[in-house]
């Protein structure tokens, strides 16, 4: 196993950083190691936006859902969908791009793109000694986040990334069964054999649960995902992307 | 700079692969750092498909453009958005949970879920000595692919990764300024500085091209991102992602 793989096997969520801001240097290896990523056609449609004003930083950790680590970290970014760029480039050009920033097919672009170039800084910094955490939670206000962050028509915040020197370790969680996410040359949709694999993925989480809390807790990866799933939330989104530009036809 | 982070820059997209084939220990280790990615709330939206059956694979090639590598290569992995296995969650527990999965925000969930294992599956290929492509032209006709891989509803193939020795070389693409894709602590609007930004890079751009070509290819970034956005693309898309289940409320 090299030094790469070992990094990326090691990944856990750190959600307690030191009080320890990242340098200026830091933060453009890890923004140029996310740039380094592939994108679509050469694209490149997103955008990252680093927090460094505490006021900001704490508006955010609110409207996250108070998550004091978005507050509370050695550096904050947030990775955006972005086909601002690429208006801009049509108007220069003199070309009608409209229909195309406005289809789904580009919505999904942008957000696999911006969403390749975090993975890659998160593994940058996780090789520099740094904790990460996604924040996802960046999405249940995002019309008040786009106006703290002076975000633009196409422009989408998607989720933030906290990262920072670790303050306290955390677990790694179990993920499924490679059999269950990997198929080979076709989906494995047996309902037997699918079933099967995600009975055995919870007991294994429920035993994951009950070593870590002394019993207290048992429940299983299908009843927390039945569980949260059948509140649905943030549904606000479909309007609130279109109103934006995106995924509209 | 460490090696995680030097693998990460020296990434190039490889066309050309060597006849030999990735060994099941090789795509193992390759899926589990693609699990290792974080999840958005554990929820682990995405299924791997690994595609060795060379007719398949063919036909796969077909389908995304005539694009040889992807029947040519030491492996071909297709990565889908895949919220099936919390359907059968929702069942297993008796809870209602359509409408959170039909949900636009889910959708966004899956595919960043997705593309976060991705990117970790690339890294640790690239790692490994191994050189990799993403194949966005498999969406040029999902309903054929859906088909070929046996994917149920809930279930959208979103993108291939080619995988293998490089049998050549490719160059590196200068990304967008880092000034021009990071921003501190708002997006940086400003109309003057944006455009002059793009100016800047189209001229970064043109004379890598003219020196690529001795001359005989000028064009710059926008010039080609308006040439190509002019044309709307994979117009199907809203309607073939909302009858899978996708992105409808």
């Amino acid at each position: 196993m090299n030094t790469v793989i070992e990094t990326i096997l090691n990944h856990r969520s750190i959600r307690n950083f030191e009080d320890r801001a990242l340098t200026n240097e830091q933060i453009k290896t890890i923004v140029e190691c996310a740039q380094a990523a592939s994108t679509s056609s050469y694209i490149q449609a997103y955008s990252i936006i680093g927090v460094k004003d505490p006021e900001k930083k704490k508006k955010l950790a609110e409207l996250a859902g108070n998550q004091s680590y978005v507050a509370e970290n050695g550096h904050f970014f947030v990775f955006c969908a972005d086909l601002y760029r690429h208006e801009i480039a049509g108007e220069l050009e003199n070309k009608d791009v409209e229909e195309s920033l406005e289809s789904t097919e580009k919505f999904m672009v942008a957000v696999i793109d911006a969403s390749l170039a975090a993975q890659n800084a998160s593994v940058a910094a996780e090789s520099m000694g740094l904790g990460i955490c996604y924040i996802g939670g960046l999405r249940n206000q995002l019309g008040e986040v786009s106006e703290l962050l002076n975000t633009p028509n196409r422009v989408i915040p998607l989720f933030g990334l906290s990262v920072g020197y670790p303050a306290a370790d955390s677990g790694k969680k179990t993920r499924l069964p490679f059999e269950h996410i990997y198929h080979e040359d076709q989906y494995q949709a047996d309902q037997e054999v699918y079933i099967n694999q995600l009975k055995q993925y919870n007991e294994t989480i429920s035993n994951y649960y009950k070593e870590r809390t002394n019993g207290q807790r048992t429940d299983t990866w299908t009843s927390q995902m039945a569980n949260s799933l059948k509140t649905p939330r943030r549904m606000y989104m479909k309007e609130f992307v279109e109103k934006k530009g995106f995924n509209k036809n």
